[in-house]
């Protein structure tokens, strides 16, 4: 892998299964896991992994709020998370026009 | 799946592992199997299925030349492949500010 490609660059942040759409269910704004989960067809297993990545690379927020009851667990877009708008709005742009 | 979002659609085509980079390959030009290969850490057997998959979808052409010796198989961008070039742009904009 050539790291210097911003391409692969990118795809090592957004290029797993589900990443784009995750992102996407994020877009839509703050949310509880089980939210996030319930518009796409994936594990709770998958998605956990998937959020704890995307955290990693400081694209969510993951924010406890333990005085509540039960406590609430919720997922925001950082401002770099938001960034990649350019990159779901390319693929909005493509997937309406020719795919 | 919600059949009707173009991100997902876009994901249809484009969202398997490889296949962005098999089209960076070919956004470098016209290429035999073995060139498109030769950049990337993928077997014989994935890439021809992922230029199968994208020929089913009219993004590669794939041209054999019968009288050449040995026989030669090239791969071009077809006009809707090229067309994929904005959500490559987006991928090198985003990957070489935020990634």
């Amino acid at each position: 892998m050539h790291q210097e490609c911003p391409i692969e660059k990118t795809l090592q942040v957004i290029g797993k299964k589900w990443m784009v759409l995750i992102i996407r269910e994020l877009f839509r704004g703050c949310k509880r896991f089980a939210e996030i989960g319930r518009n796409l067809p994936i594990t709770d297993k998958v998605l956990s992994e998937r959020l704890k990545e995307l955290e990693e690379h400081g694209i969510v927020q993951r924010t406890v709020y333990p005085d509540a009851s039960p406590p609430r667990v919720e997922y925001t877009l950082t401002e770099k998370g938001k960034s990649l708008h350019i990159v779901l709005e390319s693929m909005i742009e493509w997937g309406s026009k020719y795919a």
